[in-house]
């Protein structure tokens, strides 16, 4: 899917949303962890297997309501090979279920390495006379500190329906220090977003927005406000939506006035709704967050 | 193990270098690969499978002649699941025979999913009663693009032993795009240098050298002389070398006048030596090329 397409499910939905996946094994639900530790024992394949039951139960209670998943790989990678087995079942399902999938990666490789990510998330791997696809996916979160030979092995597959989202202004606080150093009146993530804007090249969707998009955070509003201005042609993944302190107020500065250009990303404020309610529907609780989000974005943004 | 133990390392090998394990599926040797298809068709577990065995014979053919390995992650990961398999095996394979071993993750994360890297680093993961460590090693290589947020989770653990390597300035062609970008008079790479020193703290070992790195490429001889005059105490790995285009002469700089403060790293040119040769003993081919390297590079640093 082209970002077009997840625009189009924007509109669907009504819902200019993306939910990110970042479980984290002391917050999933203890019913979830109870009975994967007490079939595979106190393990990382209990570990793993929690991981996959809680987000593909997430993706079910979401379905409908919201259009895109974010997938943060180092959630699963940080439980060795069980977690990433459990992350290729996430991916499948989520593709299933027709979600825009990104995957979150937060690499920035060279040449070589580079190349083989880009053919595991959107070539496929050639072994012989075959060939696999470990991570299904539509689009990957890179790092563009090491500068275009990492992110073009990725590019190139905007051609062929994918995006590649590279971080700008990220969400944490600690971001200022690298990212908004001034360089002759511009800030480094700026000079990232020169870079995606030369690196799309010709690559635009039918509604005026680039295959290649930037991550800015939403809480920073005046940050987002001033970037949606002067890249009216980048498409943004807003981050920082919810447990990270931006609203729907803060967040309207990255969508134009029709209600394209951007898509908003929460993660803990979903998934986790039900630790601060105290239900044990922790799915109902997940929706209503979600539904909850949705109303206030779109109280500031019409989506036409 | 502290920068003081692959310090000394490096003194009883005589070798201050280090190996990259990057597995390629076009160029590990056919006779490995025709194995492992036999056995497991033409899926990833025999792609992975091979990559294993690969990886472990190199450790074997380098042992006790190369000090130090690093495990490119990306390259495991892009084969799925099974790859992060083999993966886990070459580490535990690498630590068994006493390697100081690196994982090259080039990855900048934030908040939760570095705390959870960090633990499945060096840490350890939790579940239940028992903590497992997924990917046993010394030292992660990141990025600092997100500031000090995504490293403080690594950096605790300097305090017992482990080693973070931040990306300076790197070796591939377009790494000026970023790197090289001019903020009154400094480069960007340099401000990632300056932020290594602050983070360091009372982070230095024995010889002086901060337990928190940096990658300072060979391929730009004259940066890496001038870095090493302008941040004394940082210790560098020196990527670049070899097929990169870097040789002994260029490396040297990196080094101080007694041989210490650095570490230089080859990967494809040993592992692969055997596809220039056209030898079929692939081994004793990466050892031969490890040798000259240590030979060509130790022409020019003296290992006191």
């Amino acid at each position: 899917m082209a970002i077009d397409a997840l625009q189009e499910m924007i509109r669907k939905t009504k819902n200019p949303s993306m939910v990110g996946l970042d479980p984290i094994l002391e917050l999933i639900p203890e019913e979830i962890t109870k009975k994967t530790r007490a079939e595979h024992g106190d393990t990382l394949k209990a570990a793993a297997e929690a991981y996959r039951i809680f987000c593909c139960e997430m993706l079910d209670a979401l379905h409908g309501t919201v259009p895109a998943a974010k997938v943060q790989t180092g959630c699963f990678q940080a439980l060795g090979f069980e977690g990433v087995a459990a992350m290729e079942q996430v991916l499948a399902y989520a593709k299933e279920l027709g979600y825009y999938v990104l995957m979150d990666t937060m690499r920035g490789d060279v040449d070589c390495t580079a190349e083989a990510l880009a053919q595991a998330y959107f070539g496929g791997v050639t072994v012989g006379e075959k060939t696999w696809l470990p991570y299904p996916c539509d689009a990957v979160m890179t790092n563009g500190y090491l500068g275009s030979d990492g992110i073009m092995p990725f590019t190139r597959f905007c051609k062929e329906g994918k995006n590649v989202f590279l971080l700008a202004k990220t969400s944490n606080k600690s971001s200022r220090e690298v990212q908004d150093i001034l360089v002759g009146g511009r800030n480094i993530y700026q000079i990232i977003m020169d870079l995606a804007m030369r690196w799309s090249l010709d690559m635009y969707g039918q509604k005026g927005y680039s295959e290649i998009a930037v991550a800015v955070s939403g809480n920073h509003p005046k940050v987002l406000q001033e970037m949606r201005r002067q890249y009216d042609r980048l498409f943004f993944l807003v981050p920082g939506y919810g447990a990270q302190g931006a609203n729907g107020r803060d967040v309207q500065y990255g969508f134009d006035r029709y209600g394209y250009g951007a898509v908003v990303c929460a993660g803990r404020s979903i998934l986790y709704a039900f630790r601060k309610t105290g239900d044990t529907d922790y799915k109902k609780c997940a929706l209503d967050a979600a539904e909850r989000m949705r109303d206030d974005i779109c109280s500031y943004v019409t989506v036409l």
